[in-house]
């Protein structure tokens, strides 16, 4: 899912991420919630509507940001209150008020409220806040109630705790939710103990509803996770490092900033059916950087977007038609030759 | 035509560009020059496919922009040196270099070197500025020698002197080029004293070669010039307007970022073949704009270039019906309303 953080997927038009393959965008509460307003999107017919975005949207619980960006924050049973990093001003985010936010919006999957527990952080604290996203998951499922066509998804908490991980994923069956999301993970831990959380985690799971897994990630991330049960994910990777000029091809990363580009005349990739990735020179993505132009960012981000769903689309015809671990291991062995062709590990 | 400064339409892709039905982009031989260099435009295949625009390329000849941008210049008979706004280094640009930068990037439509004439300026000093820029003419014609396909224009300069705007019109036919450029205009001289000055420049040109008003306009400067005799135009005034939240419309320019806007669901031109003017909301755009999302520009960039070839398109249709002058009139009546209602002369 790309993210459409702020009502926009940056740098691209709706309708040519529709065309890279995507079929859910994320949105961000916390964003949107102070800018524009949840009650101004909603009088304007819903975030569908106001980004020209007919297809499925997920937007989190707020819970992330407001740990993350906003400023003063106080965290009690009720809720976290906090002030806007754009203008100072006072909010309250509980779980009433993000299901609220989020159901006005008109999004079709929509997350719990949950505290981020910081990393790295205690056992006994770990627990302390899982068990108050256990509270507001609770809440949260009230104060969605029954909302035909949409869905309400639980997030796993627990941190790089494995006992924390079973209990959150056994409680937050016992209230129920459409869908269960893991949380708290790719904040620092590295990916070994995501990928253990994720091997405990998953198999607590039931089989039959979706798994997200918030915030991952690289490919190899994606890959690996994919391999232990996760079935969405979304990151803001490919299109953060589109602005910054950065690519990702079938052989690892590369920076379009760097001199080695500015006399390039291949694209990024030939073969690609995106233009973005064919059409245009590595030099001339380079110029475009230096020199500071939008459509560097624009062809860049689209690229990236463009290479996640092949990787995705990839992903999802192996898995259908049970290749899933020749895909992997191919995958690994691109990733490995690549690594020792641009001599990093 | 379209402004590619630094080989791109900012915030637009090509394909769109030429969507919206421009024939011809501009580009900028000071800052090609400077970034990424001729030479390496010229290795990577000219600037066409280097920017990827299958399609002609007007350059014009630097002399406008080494006055405007860049540092210490000194103007000599030989040419302007004078070093670069990017990294300080020096610089010569002379007819000769001018040329010869212009042919390595393959410019379909190449213009003679000039010196920009300050406004306001002495009868006395646009004499001489304008007999130096004739010299430079004669040494442009020289330095571009024979280009199958290609096209050299003149320049006619003598600042708001009607009796040196028609001395400098004579010598450059005299020379002979293959169409001729009005330059020195909106600089400040106001709109009356531009269309005095082509009262008089356009009936000394011969009828059958094109001619080109440089650096105009707005829509009305256009429409008044076209019914002079102009038929070419540049300006950055679509694309720089979009960047900063400016829209173009039938009923006169609204800027986007004015609070007004905030709850409008309305889109900028419901009417419009354009999908920037007419699938997203005035509403949305505001958001945009005030959040610094890209889309922002990227979409008032693509209605301005819309509404300025639709501008266009229905001048020449006007033209070769010969019912230009009530088009004329109908536009000039529809500003007259739109200043009414908008509060503004």
């Amino acid at each position: 899912m790309p993210c459409g953080t702020q009502a926009t997927v940056k740098a691209m038009y709706p309708g040519q991420v529709r065309e890279t393959g995507a079929d859910i965008l994320l949105g961000n509460t916390y964003h949107l919630m102070l800018r524009p307003g949840a009650e101004r999107v909603a009088a304007l017919g819903g975030l569908h509507t106001f980004m020209n975005w007919p297809h499925p949207i997920l937007t989190d619980s707020g819970g992330f940001q407001v740990m993350s960006l906003s400023k003063l924050r106080r965290v009690s049973e009720q809720g976290v209150t906090f002030r806007s990093h754009i203008d100072g001003s006072e909010h309250l985010l509980s779980p009433e008020q993000s299901i609220e936010v989020q159901t006005a919006l008109g999004s079709d999957i929509q997350m719990v409220f949950d505290e981020c527990t910081p990393f790295p952080v205690s056992e006994e604290d770990a627990k302390t806040s899982m068990e108050l996203s256990l509270r507001w998951a609770e809440r949260s499922k009230t104060a969605f109630g029954d909302q035909p066509g949409r869905a309400l998804f639980g997030i796993v908490q627990g941190s790089v705790y494995a006992g924390l991980r079973e209990s959150s994923a056994a409680a937050l069956q016992e209230i129920g939710f459409h869908g269960y999301a893991v949380g708290g993970l790719a904040v620092g831990e590295g990916q070994n103990a995501m990928f253990e959380m994720l091997d405990v985690t998953c198999p607590a799971l039931e089989p039959g509803k979706p798994r997200y897994l918030m915030g991952v990630g690289k490919p190899d991330d994606i890959v690996g996770a994919v391999a232990r049960g996760i079935d969405m994910f979304d990151c803001v990777l490919p299109t953060r490092s589109g602005r910054h000029g950065q690519a990702f091809t079938r052989y690892g990363t590369i920076n379009l900033r760097n001199a080695r580009f500015a006399d390039d005349p291949a694209p990024i990739d030939a073969e690609s059916p995106c233009p973005a990735s064919r059409d245009y020179s590595k030099a001339y993505l380079h110029h475009l950087f230096k020199a500071g132009e939008h459509l560097g960012a624009m062809l860049l981000t689209w690229h990236n977007l463009s290479f996640y769903q092949q990787l995705m689309a990839g992903i999802r015809e192996a898995v259908a038609s049970g290749a899933f671990a020749d895909f992997k291991a191919r995958f690994e062995e691109a990733q490995r030759v690549s690594a020792a062709a641009n001599g990093s590990g």
